[in-house]
């Protein structure tokens, strides 16, 4: 690697971090013992089970539950009429309306009602015979349709106040973003593209369908088990829907078979619950796939136009992107992110992004890895290549002449501190793949990508056990390689081997609250308040031994895993190691510990460059991925394994979006393909290795330089795959999926 | 009450404390949903089960587990050769030996192999085909009869440095405290008594026995959930036993059907990880109710020499005890806690105790509530009380006369602060139970009793939710209402209502280090901790607050739970709650906690004095309770209901002990009566309802004078119980359990 000296890591020797030691969850996954949504049972549970709307669109006039509730073993019936009557906020009150319609099913999947019974035999036996007088509705589920004069309106006055009088009664938000004057750089430009660019929902695909088990008692306390990515999430959602005290609601997250951003809302959860206090019984929910497709968050399909300015030396001028996302059934999709990231990477004079946010007869959106960001970048890096290819300039040097630097004014906003876009642009460029020959049928594509990264409310407790071995206590589930994250932290800061920590993710009565696993806030906070945490552990084991040393605690210091009296003493004691200073702990005062409580901030921005080498079947339309390399900034890999694994996780889910995914909805506004054999996702034999180029510009708000890795993976694809494939099928793809019905018709429209 | 003006409680005014809110664990444990050591499974969970001795001593020639490997479902078979070859102190080791037998099998019940089955029907079936070659030795279960010459001898060489040359081998331990010179106070004495006292082991009579699910990994790596009284025992001797890193086992705690001692170590626990990582899968064991009585820890019997010397006004001039206590295979009975506390209530110019640590062929004693003393306070408390019927005196106005007070040396060494056995004499004494009338058959008896009450290792973390609920984690099972004493104390610091508070028991993972839940130390030292914890998200609270107003953190201050504007700045800002912190406190920093961590000291020894009315049945020798009074200093009753439990309690086992529950053994060592048909512990019908008197004399070293509660109640029962039967039989009772049979010889003797 050829990198810039100014952007190479500093240099501080790390002795745990940047190893790859074995993840302390991989045993228990390969061997089946790891304990997912779906593992845990208690004595006396019963079976829940949802019925759900076969319509895309309809008033729901009755629910008669009588013949189902006379049914021997069911034990709960609940209906929305059985949600507490409260005053909620709008963000509240829709993920209640998603969990449970009102009056009305807003899509195909839409929960009407739901039973709880002894077995999953009689709740199946149940569900058939609750009848629903459905009122069937108009309905759309096209982003661009449900614009339209005539369109049916899902949510009548229910418009921010960003949105005009007069538009659209779909239309829920406008957000707006750029500086400069969009006009008079397009005249400055020697040619100007416009484009629209259109994809389609996709499913992040996680293996585990969603799973729960509650318990709830008649004074409101409850516990609940569940497969999530923030149990204080669902703590606190709940707690609200529900009208509960948070603190009386215990939440245990399982382990969790990926979530991707799909699992950062609840579904199952509240409807769990009430049928757990109505029955007065323990009761266990776990979706079908088909549940888990019809009838779970799906991240936006989006049309979007493109218009961009350029120089024939490649400098662009101005750059306009106007964003139309769907979320499904309520308002909030992440058209406000996909504003903000489409320019992120360049450094532009003059830009523009305006967001619209759109509501649709299809499930309610979730956040789906780095959500939104990916169909922005499709469509700005498709325009980009085309541009560029257009004047006959290599791409990747027509992204190093716009790229944002340290100084850059972001299209969103802010000025950058130090990043790393130019890093992976140039290792991109002088890396083997991008100069390796290519054969008939075959294209290569670039393009780049960025993520905010977040931070958040965080809390860390970090313990030392008699024998000075560690327990870290973090409350955010293990969705990337946490655990092994924050016990390499720790024993990096604590000087000791990976093998004495174990990091535990603690239920929501053992700990602070904690952001949901997203953002990839989760190496960047949790690892800085590990850090912290162990810091506060130092400081207190300095005091510790001083006191034993009978000498003041600024008279000794820290220094590889032990205590060492220092300045005029230094010398006079034998230093203390954790364990010897574990061990007197009960002696001079009680156990040891350090805690940090920090909403994080200082999370840097993240930017990745992918290559990708295509090969098109001009008969078939199939498209095969040759080769594929990612170009990432991690700030510092703390475990490069797992970094690498983020880096072809994000690649692959890109691919799969690129080429198969999608949603399908018949005429009847019915999803056609709710099952993995008719949704599909890339599986090995579709690909290629991945491979992965770690990059490590420090964040400069990280104690280790730490950014998170997570999601950028996943927003370069979608238009690198389309820059390959349009160039190897020698006609532009605007449209995704680039499915082989699809690019078999752009050959012949070629 | 008429109490000594200067033993009241201060003047606190307490809103929560005090108070008797409903119980947080009842409505679960009422219907059925608690889940209890049994309650948990996991996927692909085996059955474990235990092989056990049935000789009272005998050596293992060799285990043939062929056949039994060889059964369809049995998965792992585990023998003493599985478990690693560690150079363990005698603690650790004699624990371990107690799990599995080494060479020889110490008692009658004793473990031999386990095995772990798809089915219990595999399991059982696997054990009957586990062939042992036994050489069967000589045994011996009498305490007494343990320190013949011609005894068998069951750890040659093991006695500590306490022992004199030439002493019985059986002898493990002695230990001595006292002051003064008891042959010179003899001399002044009108009347010497000298009596030999007898009780039998006892077992605490759990309702729940010990259970367990353990997972164990080939990396060491271990998950365990169990009903013990301390999870961090049981990881930390687990680990110690096993050779694992502590923090590698992460240890759950169930609820606990009771355990008053017994579930202070570990039984299963290790050998279910074992059979987990031999096998590969999670194993569950279950002890049957016969395993329970033969294999796990009652209580010491004993043997007790006293010599007491009083005048006739009722002054002690000299007090001797000689204390033999067989703590079953193994040393460690709880004779060192006899010797300290029997003569603990009393003012002495001279006294002695001898403590004599005996093994026999019985299973491995465990603590039993207030471990020692019930003995010893049986012997002591029934030689006053017959001396001072001996010369006509009032056995109140006699301990009175005698006792302990602010400022009296202890027999055991430290001077006494405020304590309240007077408070419970003179209440005692006025009380109307000391004056009702008796009828014929009848007698009246009372007694004290002593506990130390213990402090040790704890932690606890508070955490404010975002709507202002608080939930408090601490680390010790919820024996006998801490979780309500936690979050009454937490509210009250607080100043918000106890509704608003859970507290819940945090696995190992979670917390830092507690001491088990014994010596009555939970609502002393974690309600410290939880008090300390409150405070300091307290000090956080103000510190944003005045962040928020943009002065002084020192001139803010909290009120009636609440951050007031104080001093120079009172009036300037409304004051803000609890709830509206909570609110801001992301953007104020983030999280707010506050955490303790200590090795608690101060915890205030504790008095009782008891009063009983029983009437004995000529014909059949049987005991009936007609009345019973408990008067015990609380230092403060954070919860009365629960210390008035803990009262009743107490003495309905201090009852079963008097008058039923005894191991019986044959002639060849074997248990005869391992069930609770026979082992008769009393039942609601065989009692009154106990009365409770609750003093409170603040314990200067908790910030609101709490002391532990639970033990002392169990301390004077077996000597007011046979003060009382000796009264009413007319004859002197010095052997327990006073059985029908025993009393019907003790009248035909007279």
């Amino acid at each position: 690697m050829a990198l810039d000296s100014k952007l190479q890591t500093e240099a501080r020797q790390f002795k745990v971090v940047g190893t790859r030691p074995l993840r302390p969850d991989g045993v228990d996954k390969v061997t089946g013992r790891a304990r997912f949504g779906a593992d845990m049972s208690a004595p006396g549970m019963l079976i829940g089970l949802v019925l759900r709307s076969p319509h895309a669109h309809a008033r729901i006039r009755t629910i008669d539950t009588s013949a189902a509730k006379a049914l021997p073993g069911v034990l709960a019936i609940v209906t929305r009429a059985d949600f507490p009557d409260l005053a909620l906020d709008d963000f509240h009150a829709d993920i209640r309306d998603n969990c449970m319609a009102g009056d009305t099913a807003l899509y195909d999947g839409h929960a009407v009602a739901a039973v709880a019974a002894t077995s999953g035999k009689a709740a199946r036996a149940a569900l058939k015979l609750i009848k629903v007088d459905y009122e069937v509705l108009p309905h759309v589920t096209d982003v661009d349709a449900a614009l339209n004069v005539d369109a049916p309106v899902l949510h009548e006055g229910r418009a921010d106040e960003s949105v005009p009088a007069g538009s659209p009664g779909n239309l829920m938000a406008v957000y707006e973003f750029g500086h400069g004057d969009i006009d008079a750089g397009l005249k400055q430009a020697d040619r100007v593209l416009e484009r629209t660019y259109r994809t389609e929902a996709t499913h992040q695909g996680y293996i585990e369908p969603h799973a729960c088990l509650a318990q709830m008692g008649p004074d409101g306390q409850a516990d609940l088990w569940c497969c999530t990515q923030g149990q204080f999430m669902v703590r606190d959602t709940c707690a609200t829907i529900l009208g509960l005290h948070q603190g009386q609601l215990r939440v245990t997250a399982s382990e969790i078979g990926g979530g991707f951003g799909g699992k950062t809302t609840v579904f199952l959860e509240p409807v769990a619950m009430l049928l757990a206090r109505k029955s007065g019984r323990p009761v266990k929910m776990v979706m079908s796939r088909s549940e888990v497709l019809r009838a779970t968050g799906p991240t936006a399909s989006s049309s979007i136009d493109i218009r961009i300015g350029m120089k024939k030396d490649g400098m662009i001028t101005a750059a306009f992107a106007m964003l139309r996302y769907q979320g499904g059934a309520y308002p909030g999709s992440p058209v406000e992110f996909g504003a903000m990231s489409g320019f992120a990477p360049y450094d532009l004079e003059n830009v523009k992004t305006i967001g619209w946010d759109i509501v649709t007869n299809r499930p309610k959106q979730a956040a789906y890895r780095a959500p939104g960001a990916p169909m922005a970048a499709f469509a700005v890096e498709s325009a980009i290549d085309e541009l560029a290819r257009g004047f006959g300039l290599d791409p990747l040097e027509v992204r190093l002449k716009n790229a944002a630097r340290e100084g850059t004014r972001a299209s969103y906003g802010p000025t950058y501190p130090a990043i790393g876009l130019e890093a992976t642009l140039r290792t991109a460029r002088d890396h083997p793949h991008w100069t390796a020959p290519l054969g008939p049928n075959q294209g290569r594509g670039v393009a780049c990508g960025f993520w905010f990264n977040f931070g958040g409310n965080t809390c860390v407790t970090l313990n030392i056990t008699h024998d000075g071995t560690v327990t870290v206590t973090e409350g955010n589930p293990d969705i990337g390689g946490s655990r092994a994250s924050m016990s390499m932290m720790a024993a990096e800061e604590l000087g000791i081997p990976y093998e004495k920590v174990r990091t535990v993710i603690a239920d929501t009565g053992s700990l602070g609250i904690n952001d949901v696993t997203d953002g990839s806030r989760v190496t960047f906070a949790v690892g800085l308040a590990t850090i912290e945490a162990a810091r506060a552990a130092k400081h207190e084991m300095c005091k510790r031994v001083a006191m034993t040393w009978g000498i003041d605690p600024d008279a000794v210091e820290w220094k590889d895993g032990a205590v060492h009296p220092a300045g005029p003493n230094a010398g006079q004691h034998p230093p203390m190691s954790l364990a010897e200073i574990a061990a007197i702990a009960p002696n001079t005062g009680g156990p040891i510990a350090g805690h940090h409580e920090v909403n994080a901030e200082g999370a840097g921005v993240s930017f990745a460059t992918h290559m990708v080498d295509t090969e098109v079947d001009p008969d078939t339309g199939a498209v095969k991925i040759l080769r594929y390399t990612v170009f990432q900034d991690a700030g510092k890999a703390v475990h490069p394994s797992y970094v690498e694994g983020q880096f072809q996780g994000g690649a692959v889910q890109g691919i799969g979006w690129a080429l198969n995914e999608e949603y399908i909805y018949g005429e009847d506004g019915t999803l056609q393909n709710a099952g993995f054999l008719d949704y599909r996702i890339p599986v090995a034999s579709d690909l290629p290795m991945i491979d992965a180029v770690i990059l490590e510009i420090p964040n400069p708000g990280h104690p280790y330089g730490v950014r998170g890795v997570g999601e950028t993976s996943i927003v370069p694809p979608l238009a690198a795959v389309a820059n390959s494939v349009s160039a190897a099928a020698g006609v532009r793809m605007t449209d995704l999926p680039m499915s082989p019905p699809r690019v078999l018709a752009a050959l012949h429209a070629r």
